[in-house]
């Protein structure tokens, strides 16, 4: 079980679908400023304010006494921290770190000018066309996992699409893990309720690579999500999950949960002075656990259908709040998390113009870590086979756009326009055949046919186009080696929990 | 026939769907910058090269002697622009203007930080669910203007949204005319294709607000569209059109058809150099017809299909040149046009998508008219009632995206989050009853049922509730009065000129 035998760098995969390389796109344009630098300031001065003066309860004994240990005032389980104890943990706080894969050419960078797309994670359901909304299966959880693998545009498995409701839900969390090591050779996330199942992904995670826990805490393989219990309230579950993660130099996200009108208040300028303010406890407890642990601040502030009470994701509010809470996460150094989100029911125009909006809110917000980067639906409560392929053109299309103008000489093209002449045309020449092949984003799944070469062909909607797209990528799907020693030793590990019975029912 | 006669100003229409009110929003955000200024200068630099070495082909003889006059070398039919002549030229295009409505309620803005909203514009056809795409009639393009007026989001009529295939070719513009004038009162686009139908859209502005196209030389009122044939050449019947708008102070939207790799060079850089160079020579002519004449930089520069030739549009790069385009009319100080463009066939997701991707472009560079704001298909070919829908809610959305976040002591609500306190909620508390009202956009297509409530209601799909949403709209509208003496003076002109035979077929 030497490094040799896991490092077999491999061409990305090519699947006859138009798919770009594997890899990470340098944005080169500012984040949208939805807010001046003194509206930062307000709101941070805001949140530092409820932090002192009306605190967070936290319901660990193990999370308030490392508190305490940092200089926290705790009163029963409510913990107020003071503004210069959190300016001081932040401190540690790393501005970037590096994942490693189990596939080397699968590393990510996350920080900088870059992102890391993941695919979705946590929904209870599945959906596809042919056989609409229902509980999922452990079969059809690998094959999700399989797309995941052949869509070069993503990085990260997003730590299990939907519930494999055919196992028992005490060792669930262990074939998921199993199947995200052996399917993908990309980096993955991991289950954070409870230290149980956090452990079983950090020691999976480890044996995967040829090493141990210990071997991991200065090496980030693995991502963790944390919700606070908003407002204001960190559940035993989490808090254990925080401390394994951060314990091992594993990162995990801090996402407060803070729906405006519902766990927050009704303003934006309110639901982010509190998103702000549970953020900073709750990474201020990962610097306290491990001074330079990797974390990342999660923005995830949205609103609710005021005439339900039913969440909406991907709105307008949404997305200003997304790129402000980059704004408010770059102010306190701490890497970006936002994700891509719609409440739509159904993989048509609202799927994708809510999606769209959380794009543009996470990607020209600065985020490093798209949670949910495809496949998400219902407002998280189903993973789709066909918004799967639909998120990946659009992530694909946000690549592009990433991909800078250049005006050197050549790409001015002033002899071009000379040779073409007014009135000529640029199909034949040198400059355009130079070029043609590699000129503009090829998509996966737009069509761009004329209408009637469209209907001659069946008039096919771009939802059932979708669902052309998975299931070729999936016949085209190869596994990925791994190293037979890994391997065995992983089922192994994955045996002996079962027979110990898994994971506490939190 | 009074000024008195027309100034009744009237409430936003209620028609118990969800619309803000009529209105322009500022966008406080500034543009994305998507080139740096150095190659703003480049591209500039390369434009002013073309036009002194290489010239625009210019076929209209008037137009030659035009720019013969203002001291430009012509050779042929070739028109050399020197820099310091084109610079001169573009000294008096006025920043911004206000475009007069018949009801001035419905006044706009061209300039500054806020946007007009236009509807689709020149298609050829027609489409909607139940009829799919055919050959339109005056009747439902009456009813597809009737749906401009009702939606609030929309600012004014782009110019006819489809031909009405029943009526004479030589004489339909006037019928699209008076349609415009007595469906719709808000500002409007005239057809600009040669001299005569240009004079009648005049005259006809002139006399819906009880004047005369002379009355009209300091008064902006109808907008046109002039479309250079690219590459570097400028027709007869756009050439008209120009000199008949610039003579009598009535604003263009100076557009270059700039598709890279094929009217353009395959490069985004190239694309933009030529439609830089064609925009900048076809706005001096506007100045030298009449120095002062209000004049708008177009933006279309988008890419082909490279497999198939077919135009793209809502791409990566279109959504970057357009950005880019905002860039170089903002250097020459020319008020911004850009549009809202889709390849797809169907009003699902792709439709969605790529109208997202134009509209970002536009609206976050820094565009003052958007042309096809709503309704565009097919690029271009056709127009969609459906689509009308879909592309409002995006419109309110981005309008909603542009309220901004407020940090005053009560958005950030302390209060309401110390009532609330650590695990509770804020649906009750009177922070949110005073706002939940208006505190969040609310939609006019986008459905936040959960699954269980949309499918138990029909498990309606996007494309379908924008039907529901036209229908029902149309159902409720309202004329909009109009003094009997100026319908009498509109009836007889366009009596008058449908006795003298229209206008000539180009």
């Amino acid at each position: 079980m030497t490094a040799t035998g896991r490092r077999r760098p491999r061409a990305p995969r090519s699947t006859g679908l138009n798919q770009a390389a594997f890899g990470q796109r340098v944005r080169p344009y500012a984040p949208v400023r939805v807010i001046s630098l003194d509206q930062v300031e307000a709101i941070h001065q805001a949140a530092l304010r409820v932090l002192s003066v009306i605190g967070i309860r936290v319901l660990d004994p193990t999370a308030r006494s490392l508190y305490a240990q940092a200089g926290a005032t705790i009163i029963e389980d409510r913990v107020r921290l003071d503004p210069a104890m959190i300016e001081g943990l932040l401190k540690t706080v790393p501005e970037s770190f590096t994942l490693s894969a189990r596939n080397p050419i699968h590393d990510v960078v996350v920080g900088g000018d870059v992102c890391v797309y993941t695919s979705v994670g946590g929904p209870a359901y599945v959906m596809d066309n042919d056989r609409g909304r229902r509980d999922g299966t452990f079969a059809e959880m690998c094959d999700f996992m399989r797309l995941v693998q052949s869509l070069n545009v993503l990085h990260q498995e997003g730590g299990g699409p939907f519930e494999p409701m055919d196992l028992p839900a005490n060792t669930r969390h262990l074939d998921i893990y199993r199947a995200q090591i052996t399917l993908v050779d990309k980096t993955w996330q991991g289950q954070t309720l409870g230290r149980a199942r956090t452990m079983d992904g950090i020691e999976l995670a480890a044996l995967s690579l040829g090493t141990t826990p210990d071997g991991l805490k200065d090496r980030p393989v693995l991502v963790g999500v944390i919700n606070t219990n908003s407002p204001l309230q960190l559940d035993i579950p989490m808090a254990e999950g925080l401390i394994a993660m951060a314990e091992h130099g594993q990162p995990v996200a801090i996402t407060p949960f803070t729906l405006a009108g519902a766990m927050a208040p009704v303003t934006i300028g309110g639901a982010l002075t509190q998103q702000h303010a549970e953020a900073m406890a709750v990474i201020a407890l990962t610097q306290i656990v491990r001074p330079g642990a990797p974390v990342l601040y999660g923005g995830f502030t949205s609103n609710v259908d005021m005439r339900t009470g039913s969440p909406a994701f991907g709105t307008p509010e949404y997305m200003k709040a997304a790129q402000a809470s980059g704004q408010l996460a770059r102010r306190i150094g701490v890497p970006f998390r936002s994700s891509n989100v719609t409440a739509a029911n159904d993989v048509d125009a609202q799927a994708a113009y809510e999606s769209q909006m959380a794009l543009f809110g996470a990607l020209m917000g600065g985020c490093h870590l798209l949670e949910h980067g495809a496949g998400w639906m219902h407002g998280g409560l189903t993973a789709s086979f066909e918004k799967l392929i639909l998120d990946a053109e659009l992530l694909q299309m946000m690549d592009a756009y990433f991909e800078p103008i250049r005006t050197d000489a050549d790409s001015l093209a002033l002899d071009a326009i000379e040779e073409a002449g007014p009135g000529g045309h640029f199909f034949g020449t040198a400059h355009t055949m130079d070029r043609y092949g590699k000129a503009f984003h090829t998509p996966l799944l737009s069509n761009w046919d004329n209408y009637p070469t469209w209907l001659d062909k069946g008039g096919i909607d771009a939802r059932t186009r979708a669902h052309q797209v998975w299931t070729a990528l999936l016949k085209d799907y190869e596994q990925p080696p791994l190293d037979p020693g890994i391997a065995e030793a992983i089922d192994a590990y994955v045996a002996r929990r079962k027979e110990e019975g898994g994971a506490p029912m939190n």
